[in-house]
C-alpha cells in the first residue's frame, strides 16, 4: 500500500542536466534529484542553506575561496549567503534539500535557470 | 580547505543502534545518521513529516494500515501525526533529516529514547 521513493528509477524519467525534480517533501523543504555535468553558474541562496548529496558520480562546488569535492556517499551544505559554482567532469546524479520555491539559479539567472517545482 | 561528510566514514566512529547522530544542520533542520537492527518502538512525531533515506541495507516501516520495504537508495516520508514502527532484520544504515529538537521515539519514550543532538 505504501510505495519507496526509488532513486534510480526516478533518474531514469529525465535527462536534461542542471535541472532538479521535486521527488518529496517534507513540510516546507523539498527534496529534489538533478543531473549535472559541465560548469553551473555563480550564485548563492540569500535566505537559505543548501544540501547537496552526491548519489552517483562525483562533481565539486568552487567557493571563491576554495573547494569542496564529493564522491558518492558524501554530502556538503552550503551555508546561506555563500556564492558557490558547482560543476561536474562526467554526468553526476545528486539530491539537493532546500526550502519549497527555491530557484536553482539564485539571483543570478540565465540561461540554466530552471523553471521550479517540477516534480518526477 | 572545504571538506566533504563522508557517510562511510561518520558510521565508522559509532555502533550503537537506533541512536541517531547529527552530521550537518540545513537552517533549523537537522540531517543525522543512525544504525537500525531489530524493532523500534511505535510513535509518531505530531508536528513534522520525518524523511528516511536508507543508504546501506534494508528495513521496512510498519504503519497501522500497510508496510513500506526500503532497499539502499530509496526513501520514505513519514508524515506528521502518522504511527509508524521502523524495523530491520539485518543492520541497516539509514539518514533522518528533521527539524533540529525531534526525539526518535516521539512521545512514546521507553529504553529506545535516543539522547538528542549528538553529533559525530
Amino acid at each position: 500500500m505504501y510505495d519507496a521513493i526509488n532513486f534510480s528509477q526516478k533518474f531514469s524519467k529525465f535527462s536534461d542536466l542542471w535541472a532538479p525534480r521535486v521527488v518529496g517533501e517534507l513540510n516546507d523543504y523539498q527534496l529534489k534529484l538533478a543531473k549535472f555535468k559541465g560548469e553551473f553558474v555563480w550564485h548563492d541562496h540569500p535566505e537559505t542553506d543548501e544540501v547537496f548529496i552526491v548519489l552517483k558520480g562525483e562533481m565539486s562546488i568552487d567557493f571563491r575561496d576554495g573547494r569542496v569535492d564529493l564522491s558518492e556517499g558524501e554530502m556538503f551544505i552550503v551555508p546561506k549567503g555563500v556564492e558557490h559554482k558547482p560543476f561536474a567532469i562526467e554526468e553526476c546524479h545528486v539530491m539537493l534539500i532546500e526550502p519549497r520555491g527555491v530557484v536553482n539559479t539564485g539571483d543570478a539567472g540565465g540561461e540554466l535557470q530552471a523553471e521550479n517545482d517540477v516534480w518526477v
